[in-house]
Order: C-alpha cells, then structure tokens, then sequence
C-alpha cells in the first residue's frame, strides 16, 4: 500500500483503523522513553571489572615515574594518551587528556577562542557577526554551546556521505565563519559515516579565517556494530598532508565505552594547537584526574582491549537497533510516508517525515506514552524549518519496550501522514 | 647577637664564618625541595582505603536513585554536597560540585564574567579598566588567573588578622575593581587565620560594582594541625545577615584532604549565583564525575569522618612545621634580621627578610642545593617591590630534609643580610 495513490476514502478508513489501535495502545498507561542517547544498565556493567584495577594495593606510579595520586601533569600520563590515541587512531604526541567529559574540552575552547583568541588571532569577542557552521541534524549539545558564545549558527544539510561540502566550501570564504561541528563516524543523529572523499575535502578546505576550526568530535570512532571495524582516514594526518596541520581539533572520550561522565577524554591536534591550549589550560586546572586515567589504561591495555570490550557493547546494541528497524520495516516500508537512516554503530538513527509532521508526531507518541526528543531539537536554536525529522535513540530501553515504542510511532507517522494528505 | 648593633669588622667576622659554614655545606652536593605545596607521600596513604569503597562489587545508586555511573546530575548527589557543606560549615542547599579542582571553578567563573557577565552585569571583557584585589604575598595561581583574563592586580597588604580592610574598603569604592582573592584560614602562605571581624568587614562590603564578588578559597579549612578545630564565621550566613548574599563565592576542595588532582570540589554560594552558575555550566559539562563523589562521600560518611582523618594529616605536618620553626628559633631569633609567621594549619608559612634580600637568598640556597618557591612568586606578576618574603612549603620533605634545608636557609639569610647591613 503507497499512501500517496491512496484515495480519501480509503486514507478515512485507514486513519480509523489506526486510530482505534492507538487508542486502545494508549489505555495501556505506557510509559516508555527512547529521547536520550544514555548506555543502559547492561552496557554499565561491561565496565565493572575495570573498578578493581584501583585499590589499596595499586602502584600508583604512571610509566613516567609519576604517582598518580599527587600534583603534576596538566595534559595526562604517557599511558592514557597512548590509550586514547590509539582509539582515535592518532599519534601519542598529538593528544591531551581532558577530564570525565570531552563536551567540556569543546566549551573550553570554544571560550579561548572568544577571549584570547585561537592562535594569537583576534578574539571572538571581537567578531561581532561570528558565524558557526551546523550540519543539520546534529547534535543539540554542540550547537548550544556556540548559540550560548553568541554565534550565528548557520545549518549545512547532511548527504548520505556526510555534510554537504559544496555549501561548506562556499560559507568558509567568509572570514566571520570560525569553526563547523562534525561527528566523523555513526553521526549524532543520523548514524552516517563520512566518505573517505568527504573527510579529504574537510583537510583541505582553506578558510579566510586563519582561526577557523573543525571541532571533529569523533564520538562513536569505536562503536561499531558489525564485526568489521569501519574506518575513516585519520583527519589529523590528512591536515597535515593537505598543509593545513591547524585546521582541525579531534576529541574523543571512554563516556560510551567504560562509564558516562565518569570516564577520560582527549584532544588531539597540531603541535601549534597544543602549545595554544597548554596557554589557557595552565591557568584553568591543575591537570586532569590521573587516577581515572590509570584505571583506563591498566584495564584496555591497548586497542585490542577497547576492541573486544566495544564487541560486548555491539552485541548489546545491535538488536536493539535491529528491532527498531525490523518494525520500521514491516509497519511503514511501502506507505511513501517516512524514511529512516540505518545507522550500524554510534547511538541513534534518523527518521524523516513527510514535512510538517515530525512534531506533532512526537506529540502523538508522548499521549501514547512514548517519549521521544523533540523534535528540531536535533536543530539549530530547536528549529527545523521543515519539521520533518526525529532523533531515534534505542540504546537506554530494553529490545521489548524498543518493539513496542517503535510500533506507536509507525501508528502516529501513518495518521499525521493521512492528515497531511488530506489536507493537501 | 643582634646583627643591627654589630660593627663592620664583627659582620665581617661572621660573614667569614657563614660562608666557610655553607661552603662545606655546599660540597655535599644536597638536593632538597621546599617550593611546592605538595602532600608527602605519606599523607597520599592515608587516603587509600578509600579506593577500596568502590570496586565491582558496589551499588551504584546515590541517595538521589542515581545510577553514578551514568550521564545525569548538573550540580553533583546529594551526599557529597552534604560532605562539602560540612567541610565548609554552610548549608548543603549552598552547593554546587566540582570537578577534581576548586581551581577549575575559579577559572571558570572568572571566565563566565569575562564573557557573559555575572548574573547579567556588563561582561568585564568589556570594561577595559578591570581591576581585582590581591592580598600579598598570596597564592601565585589565584593571581595568575586574573592576570590572564587582563584585570590590573592591586596588591592589598596581609595583616596578622587577615587582608588590610581599610584599603579594601577604599578600593571597592571604584567600580572597576570586580573581585578580591581570599584565602581565609591558615591563607597561603601567611598562614594567617582571617579574623572574625575581618570576615564580618568583608560580609558587610558595599562595593561599587554589583558583579564585585569575593573569591572565598576555603582551602585549608579543615587543615588543623592543632587538637583544636579553629572556627572562622561562615561567610555565607554573615554575608546574608549583611544583605549581601549575593557577595561571595565559597571553594573546597578534598585535594589536601585525600588525593591532589583526584579529589572532589565544591563550591557555597547564594541562591540567585547559583542559578547564575548553572546557566553556563549546563553549556560547559555534563556534570563532574558521581563515582568520585559517591567515593568520597561514603568513606567519610560525615564530619567526624573528615575530621578524624585530619586529625592523621596534622600528626606528619606538625612535626614538620615545628622542626622548621626550632631551626629558624635557634639561628635567627635574636640576630633582628628576618622574622617568619608560625602557621598552626594549612601548607605554607612565610618567612621574611630584610629588604631586598629575598631573591638574593633564594638564589643561594639554590646553589647550595635547596630549592624554595622564588622570591615574589606569591606577589602580582611575581613582583615584590620590598623583595622580602620567602614562602615555605615543608610538606613534601622529611623533617631531617627539612631540618637540613631551613638550617641553610638561615645560613644564607645571615649572608644576605650582613651584605645589606655592610651596604648600608
């Protein structure tokens, strides 16, 4: 059945029948909530072991000789950058640890830049028509940040290879444009992993602004579903081949792999953006927490310790997303009314709407007893113009609340679809 | 023997003496340390069962049903801002958490003036006069801070009872002047304890500015070294009783309680800056790490916890801070040539000299083998026109190190003052 061959009549009789069931759904008191990209209680527990690496009876000296436990080392010990490193498939000399979040390393930076300026350059604060560039849709906590810094954001559709590089191209001549927001592989949300060809033209972009800067918050570089590890060319090597070793700022973070806002986080850059960070950094902390990053480092040893222990995540994971997909599939595959990203790693998928109809989807699914995130959110500022996505995050509910939060929002996209169409 | 009544041929007489003394001394090749406010390896054991509350076997849940583990938690759990509210004697209603540094949150804070203006005053990156009180000597990183930020540093002369408030006074009449940095109780590196009238002088300051905030580093609040607790007024409460609750800003930090750079922070402040502080930080973190904090709060459980295991910390720092003070009692008590503060808590006591020795006897003990903090360093900009203060950091050494580093110390301030008073 195409919706869009349907006649009014028999959308009638569908949206009755769809109604009916939701009704019926909707006296079951549902609650259940698929609107945050949060490790499930399982997925905490892969980690458990790693707490009994620190005890009473730990050698609390780093393989530099110093003791974890006391002052000193403002960008980490020589194992955890090594660990990190290797996760972000970069060399040891490019990296700093940051603390349990690598979302503060951005905001840090992001704040350098306004008051001491990127590299000595003028600061933001100055640049009163500041611009940053948002692929749309992406992740809400980036685009905050920059919103809450007073830039302009201005949106850059994501292609099935990731953001569209001809509009990228085009806005970085202009000199206000000071920085984009990517998430290189399973992007937040739409699960898309950027084109070896896409990453290349990123390396070699050359923006009027010599303090342009790509936040490349590769996130989900080892959270693949499938046993094969998906990779994309390292972008700090391809800078630096294309002559631009400062373009760009990798971060990365155990938060999906051992513990949310309990695990370790890291830089990697240029040796010119490292001295510019150890500029600010050196007055902002007194180095961070060593003794986390002792724990993460004894416990992965290396990357075929983060490997194995990222299959654990992936087994759990990947029915999930399966799930979602499977009911997708089967309620709304012929209907012409809604597609969906097929992520195979990361935390989330996409959904699109016919336009017009994602919010009140939404809407529908929260009377229902569904949350999802709202939607826009995904947005600059919660703005979609076209209202026509949703972000879909399964990792949190279980394969069965997933089976059952899926099937209401098929039943909602069929009759906000039918009111579409009829109106049209 | 007062070196002031000596005649020219007596000092040169001892200055012979002292040099051969120091000369000897010198051949030893020693290689002492007493320029950094460290903990001794010692103290980092005390702490060490407290690794062993968390391991694989813990419930993760906080008294708030929080899975620590997970993302969730802006300002911290409920029983660590419990056991920093005790540590600092304010209400647990007062706090906000921290990350592994209180410095962190200074930074930040002045960082949040700098660009969006503290609770919706003018951001200071636009008032281009900005000026911050620094009482002297006082802690080179509170100064630094400011100084990065570009705030003209106005140095305010310590007291015996705490910072000169009648120049303090003064200066907040001028609405450029937008903070002052306090170190309370045993300040560092006086040692002073602020007294209660100097903590009621500050609660009832009307400064110009209405973004003036007093910047409460309550450090070594807990860091008794006598059986006697020293109480200090708790600021919040005078500054609420004085109709100023908005005033001041309170740190604590566990990093000289358990693990420097691996403790837990906090900081007390008012309803209305508390509301300020959290519309930055929900753009800048997605909370400070729970499973530190549920460590802590559960090893210590309450103050008596804190308390008996402070009690454990002054029995190693005592000793040392009594072995230095003989040391300087027995050479220098009578020659009139230097006097030092006795700290009865805290990390750091001052020694002072006559004028413009302070650098030239730094620089000899050097050569000697014994390494202090540089001369100025706790002065804005590390410049001390008098140059006539040494800060001494005993807790890192052992008290034979010690004994041996303060005896040189003496030597060397012999030297440096015979020179002087030849000169004269």
């Amino acid at each position: 059945m195409n919706y869009l061959n349907l006649s009014a009549e028999e959308l009638l009789a569908e949206k009755e029948k769809c109604s009916k069931e939701l009704q019926q759904i909707s006296e079951k008191n549902l609650h259940l909530d698929l609107s945050r990209g949060k490790p499930s209680k399982e997925q905490l527990d892969l980690s458990l072991n790693m707490l009994d690496v620190i005890n009473c009876n730990t050698l609390f000296d780093s393989e530099s000789g110093m003791d974890c436990r006391n002052y000193g080392g403002l960008d980490g010990i020589p194992e955890a950058k090594q660990l990190m490193a290797n996760v972000m498939n970069v060399h040891a000399d490019n990296v700093i640890m940051g603390g349990n979040s690598s979302l503060t390393l951005m905001y840090q930076l992001v704040s350098h830049g306004m008051t001491e300026g990127i590299c000595g350059n003028k600061p933001w604060y100055e640049v009163k028509d500041r611009k940053f560039l948002c692929p749309v849709p992406g992740y809400d906590r980036h685009f905050a940040i920059t919103e809450h810094f007073g830039f302009e954001l201005i949106p850059i559709a994501m292609n099935e290879d990731g953001p569209d590089m001809d509009s990228v191209e085009k806005y970085i001549a202009d000199e206000s444009v000071k920085g984009i927001w990517c998430v290189p592989k399973y992007q937040n949300p739409t699960g898309v992993v950027y084109s070896d060809e896409v990453v290349r033209r990123f390396a070699n972009l050359k923006p009027a602004a010599k303090d342009f800067r790509i936040f490349w918050d590769n996130a989900y570089c080892v959270h693949d579903f499938t046993d094969e590890y998906i990779a994309i060319p390292d972008i700090i090597t391809e800078c630096s081949l294309a002559g631009n070793p400062d373009l760009v700022y990798e971060f990365a973070s155990t938060s999906k792999i051992t513990f949310p806002g309990a695990g370790i986080s890291a830089i990697a850059t240029s040796p010119a953006n490292l001295i510019d960070i150890k500029s600010f950094l050196k007055y902002a902390t007194i180095g961070p927490d060593k003794l986390n990053q002792l724990m993460h480092a004894r416990y992965f040893k290396n990357m075929g310790g983060i490997k194995k222990h990222m299959k654990k995540h992936a087994d759990i994971m990947r029915p999930k997303f399966e799930a979602a997909y499977d009911i997708l599939s089967k309620e709304l595959s012929d209907l012409n009314i809604a597609s969906w990203s097929k992520a195979i790693g990361g935390y989330f998928f996409s959904f699109v709407t016919l336009p017009g109809c994602a919010t009140k989807i939404v809407e529908m699914c929260k009377e229902a007893g569904v949350v999802f995130t709202p939607a826009g959110a995904t947005h600059p500022k919660g703005y979609n113009k076209d209202d026509n996505d949703i972000r879909i995050a399964p990792s949190f509910a279980t394969e069965s609340e997933i089976t059952s939060a899926i099937y209401i929002l098929s039943l909602c996209t069929k009759l906000a679809s039918i009111d579409y169409l009829l109106k049209k």
